[in-house]
């Protein structure tokens, strides 16, 4: 393996505390992964990925950087990355997903703030992430309070461009949006003295729609009677497609789609029969954020679909590629990123709706719909949600946790709990 | 005293646990405000408003609605009160203030959310407040994320509408706040019937300024040395000024600033001289919180300014009287509601610079920046407020607190630390 020090050192990076969290991440992955049986083998690339999750992606993107391009560190599904692209820049997620991060995020956030922008921001203070290190640019946008104030703290030392995200699904949001993509293309252009031509723009969008589209098939997958793939398995998957090489990215799932449809094809299950299908609504699940899933797949269920940011919301809906013109993009690009039902909008059916659709779509059991802690907005949804479900005679578990292991086995009792009363 | 109890009841009211409420708040008022000594005469108006709270406003809103006129409940400083007057409708506010609707509230909403939304949604769910029962149409806005969630709940079982304020500052966001007047309006006409004239806009624009100059003259007084009002006795002014007409209400405020001046002249002063002056920001306090402030005055200091949504927000800046068309109204009033400079913006740079201003104008020794528990936007913005303070040399205390008094006595204990530091 490579010694990445060198390459931390040059990022200003704290390398002694970083490497606290380099010592105990192969634990964990081996303890949640590498003990799963009969993994499908295209797997591997995405073991090899978080092998060295802090070395490969990063030296790419100072490579990148030498010949430059820029890089654009986001923090929410609705930043149109065919933006970035088309201006020959590179996106990257930066989500926080471990406890790991979080002490430094405190310093500066309210302790009732949700893990996952506290890990965030912790990652960036604390020097404790490369990605956070490397990005030229942030992107924020009006999703949540937290986020919007932590936007703040953040732009006090990185370069930040923040899209305001209408709150509501009228027609004129739908436009208000477009403006924003708008005012997003030009910065962009600033950013990186590259011009957005519809040509690129087009390009753009295929390169992310394909990239859908693959991760779509995985997804696709799920919905047979005999799973091919455990949740966790697509779970990192999806975690891992917010820092990759969209291309890379789309070929890898297409990789990992066609040994699924075989083991389709030849009856190949990493479940026994009768498996309780279980979906995850609500927050996102940023790496290395496996605690539900783990939880879930190690108490006898399988987790077959996350209708959340790091799953359904991220890959679904395509982007219309017929137009040809800059304004024609822009349109397709706001028609398919308001799409998204996420509780940052009111009022916002659509979720509900979504999470009915899909818990049809895979054939689920029951449904686990999972916050994180002090996240206001899905925690207040919550009651419309297990509203909705309970009409429609799905059983549903709603729990709040965080990134820490404090309540893993409370967690586990109550999820064991709910996969027996699926009997 | 008249008995109210009919008119609950035909409100469709919860009347015997609202009559738990009638029986404790005389007490609290008595203990809170009647304890305060040489209080201004003009004071009595507000003792007796607050003596039959529940009773004689409601009454009038009901006697109104008799003759067609419609009431439109608000929970916010940003839904501009002159569209409502213009059409004949009467505004009223809605935010709770009491740990008494709290429980209720909590029966639908995550205990993780702030006690005025629990508190505002308790008293809707649980009919034991009038108001709630009496408004017609309901008016929210997009400031928070605990209030877009609560409105969907509100909005099952009573007319309401959103107003999707932008949540930043540019030029393009005020012209977004005009379309929201813009539609609005429209709402607003529909449901009263009633055309909405540039001459009745006028109007409305005039009696909404001069209710905010009326009570901008009591501020005023607080500027001076020896203090003719206590900041009780201000506060107090202000959360009723959400539930008055607002002619009458202008006529109270002046009558009580006639007074004030006087005694200003006069060398009049309810506090020993040396008080400390403390200027509290931070999140609102619906009446009847009045916790704070009776903390702070009953430990040997005075409250003379508060920037928050029941100070100096509700009647700062005045709209620009001039236009004579619609457009010109609405982008008057646009300009005007735009200035406030609520933590739901970001950036937000402007509360800091207002926090500083409002220091030196009210002469200040000390300010608390006091935030409602679960308000993570003033709590993660209470970091840029205390440094900006600390570059200031204007010392600074952070609290956050509910509505119950279990914390009352630790409260005090850091209060006064804190007015002793001041010496």
């Amino acid at each position: 393996m490579t010694d990445y020090h060198p390459m931390w050192e040059d990022l200003g990076m704290d390398v002694e505390t970083h490497d606290q969290l380099c010592a105990v991440l192969p634990q964990a992955f081996g303890d949640v992964y590498l003990s799963q049986e009969n993994r499908p083998d295209a797997m591997a690339f995405w073991d090899m990925v978080v092998g060295e999750i802090h070395g490969i992606r990063p030296a790419e993107l100072i490579e990148a950087q030498k010949n430059g391009q820029k890089v654009f560190g986001t923090f929410c599904v609705f930043v149109p990355d065919e933006v970035i692209i088309a201006a020959n820049g590179i996106v990257t997620g930066l989500c926080g997903g471990s406890q790991f991060w979080v002490p430094a995020g405190e310093e500066v956030l309210p302790k009732n703030t949700c893990p996952l922008i506290k890990a965030s921001v912790g990652a960036r203070l604390g020097k404790t992430c490369p990605f956070f290190r490397i990005a030229d640019m942030y992107v924020g946008e009006t999703t949540c309070d937290g986020k919007k104030k932590a936007y703040e703290i953040l732009a006090e030392d990185v370069p930040m461009h923040i899209m305001d995200l209408p709150q509501m699904k009228r027609e004129c949001d739908y436009k208000k949006w477009e403006d924003e993509i708008r005012k997003f293309i030009k910065v962009v252009e600033d950013f990186t003295g590259n011009e957005i031509t519809p040509e690129k723009l087009a390009d753009a969008i295929k390169t992310v729609n394909a990239k859908r589209a693959a991760m779509k098939r995985v997804y696709e997958c799920r919905k047979a009677d005999k799973l091919p793939i455990s949740g966790k398995d697509v779970l990192l998957m999806s975690q891992i497609a917010f820092f990759d090489d969209p291309k890379r990215c789309a070929e890898m799932c297409n990789k990992l789609a066609d040994e699924c449809e075989q083991r389709i094809a030849d009856g190949v299950s990493v479940f026994p029969e009768g498996t309780k299908r279980i979906m995850i609504t609500g927050t996102p699940m940023a790496i290395p954020n496996w605690k539900l899933h783990h939880i879930i797949e190690t108490s006898g269920a399988a987790v077959v679909c996350e209708e959340c940011c790091t799953g359904t919301r991220y890959f679904e809906n395509m982007v219309d590629e017929s137009g040809t013109t800059l304004d024609e993009q822009v349109t397709a690009l706001s028609n398919r990123y308001m799409c998204n039902n996420c509780e940052c909008f009111t009022p916002n059916p659509g979720r509900k709706e979504d999470i009915l659709r899909l818990a049809k779509e895979y054939n689920v059991d029951g449904v686990i719909d999972a916050h994180l802690m002090f996240c206001n907005l899905y925690d207040t949804a919550g009651r419309g949600v297990a509203s909705a479900l309970a009409d429609a005679n799905i059983p549903c578990l709603t729990i709040e946790t965080d990134y820490t292991d404090n309540d893993a086995e409370q967690l586990r009792t109550r999820v064991q709990a709910f996969i027996e009363m699926l009997d």
